[in-house]
């Protein structure tokens, strides 16, 4: 049975992680004629964010910016400290893309469905103040590439 | 002033590449419950595909499978022999993302557009039977990432 809780495995993000953001960016808006967008900053430690690496509490901090390439959000992450699975890729592949992501509902349950091909969580963090948050998912070895669940919580009303 | 031609920018491919695209079709197809593809080869030689490498003909060869997550065509390629930049990217980074892909009209002042940032074409074929072509540009110290234009030719009437 194949993994539950992807939906129609519409493709949502692709993100290229980079050593400098602003140059990258900077680029990215040059040659496509893009708006330069505001960078969006981790910098909240494990108290907040939640964050764990391989299942420990990590400070992980990164900046990122992003575009919307038709249906597809386009992001460049630079890792900035704290153990991360984005320094991991950045020391053994050098800059390149990391991950495609897919929107999801209730994301540890469609992990413990991605389990059942033995793929583990790697790295999981809440977004600031709780709107939402990623799953990263060690399929390299099974797809060439890391799976990330992105879920976005519905407002309460 | 940006590159001209690129339309909309939205995101139209991105490609995987692996070194055993049946092993890793069969984990798509597990996993995401996607209907397992038929392969596309790329068998012909420069005579009728017109391939370059660098400038010069190759006899690149390679086989394909995609499927549709939702708006964006999502590839799986193997790289089969003949010097290209699936071979060479293999070598360099191992399994991973290599492209992401837009579609254009006019390959060829696209990519002279993108000269005018420094970028060069790396390698470029035709579809057989000359359906289309594809277009690699070298912006990987640019953007991070292997950008390709790919032209569907529009049927004589």
């Amino acid at each position: 049975m194949s993994v539950q809780g992807l939906g129609d495995t519409a493709l949502f993000q692709v993100c290229v992680i980079v050593d400098d953001v602003e140059k990258y960016a900077k680029k990215y808006s040059e040659i496509f004629g893009l708006e330069l967008p505001k960078e969006y900053h981790i910098t909240a430690g494990h108290d907040v964010t939640n964050a764990t690496y391989h299942g420990t509490p990590t400070e992980a901090k990164a900046k990122i910016v992003s575009w919307w390439l038709g249906q597809v959000q386009f992001e460049l992450l630079q890792p900035l400290g704290g153990p991360s699975e984005w320094q991991d890729f950045l020391d053994k592949h050098g800059v390149g893309v990391h991950h495609i992501a897919f929107r999801v509902k209730g994301s540890d349950e469609v992990a413990a469905s991605f389990g059942s091909f033995g793929v583990k969580v790697t790295q999981q963090g809440f977004f600031t103040p709780p709107t939402g948050m990623y799953t990263y998912l060690d399929t390299e070895p099974l797809l060439g590439t890391t799976v990330e669940l992105l879920e976005f919580f519905e407002k309460e009303k």
